[in-house]
């Protein structure tokens, strides 16, 4: 149970971007340049960095929402999973595993960003554009992800779930709908 | 040395808030709303908030300027310096004492809030929206925090530089100087 009262039927982040919609706005319009945003990066390969961050920051409901959008727009569901187990063997550019890398690198704990993982970066052909997006939509999801849980907000298991948030997040991007989220269907009464 | 190029003059957060001008507008925005706008908590205790995750992050720059920005808040010198030392024995209310757990535990890996550390600062008054509050001022911090620590940027080791950052945050916010930073005064010629 959430900490706070929160709708039930805005689990995991929606609840609490209706919760406080003026910092919420921030929140959305910073996610929405950076995921979908004029970039060199495409949109699959920066919510493969957010999922990568939500897994390891072991936040359920942005893993499972991150990790949906990844799959339509890749088109299929093998990347990001193998991204997750272990993004040095996944089927990703060199250049990405170079950028999941710095995003992992970011998201640890007492870890750093090694001047290493900056120059393998660079050799594969990441610009600093790159290199600082990825490190700015890690920290991003490192807010969420101590969001979500530090309110003790609810991750639904039911998959149907994600999918229809995946596909929202993919055809309306990261911005409120208008008049907010309609009130669940009922389904008993 | 940091992992992109940033001026000199711009050490910590202020250079990657002018690297890029459109992703820096809603962070400070949040920012503002949380540490500046209508609050039942004093801007000096969301600054304690700020500065007690930045510590447990060891984020120097942000530690630095936040304290210092709590400081002058406050009025004095010790408050803030106990904080990060033991909130538990600082001289702040039991509330804060219990909200400055809950933001230990936000910012804490692998932990979560938990219901006693909830239930503690209701107890001693807290609002749930001062919990909301504490839980999204600590993970903004982290962003920021990660932001700073990810792309190694530069923390001044000279106090006089916190000085005057504690002052502006203080005075100004945290919107941007109109027409950005100035370059600093030429000292060798």
């Amino acid at each position: 149970m959430p900490h706070i009262p929160l709708p039930d039927h805005l689990p995991g982040i929606t609840g609490l971007l209706e919760y406080r919609l003026d910092t919420a706005m921030p929140i959305r319009e910073l996610t929405q340049i950076l995921l979908r945003g004029e970039s060199t990066l495409t949109q699959g390969e920066r919510e493969l960095i957010a999922s990568l961050v939500s897994s390891r920051n072991c936040t359920r409901f942005c893993t499972a929402a991150h990790t949906k959008a990844a799959d339509i727009l890749l088109g299929e569901d093998q990347t990001a999973r193998a991204v997750l187990a272990d993004p040095e063997t996944a089927p990703v550019s060199e250049k990405m595993k170079a950028l999941l890398q710095i995003a992992a690198q970011t998201q640890a704990p007492g870890s750093a960003v090694t001047e290493e993982a900056v120059e393998r970066a660079r050799k594969a052909g990441a610009t600093d554009r790159e290199i600082h997006d990825t490190v700015l939509i890690a920290a991003l999801f490192c807010l969420y992800n101590k969001y979500v849980d530090g309110l003790a907000t609810v991750a639904p298991a039911d998959p149907a779930y994600y999918d229809i948030l995946g596909d929202r997040i993919v055809h309306r991007g990261y911005v409120r709908p208008p008049g907010g989220y309609p009130a669940p269907a009922k389904t008993n009464g």
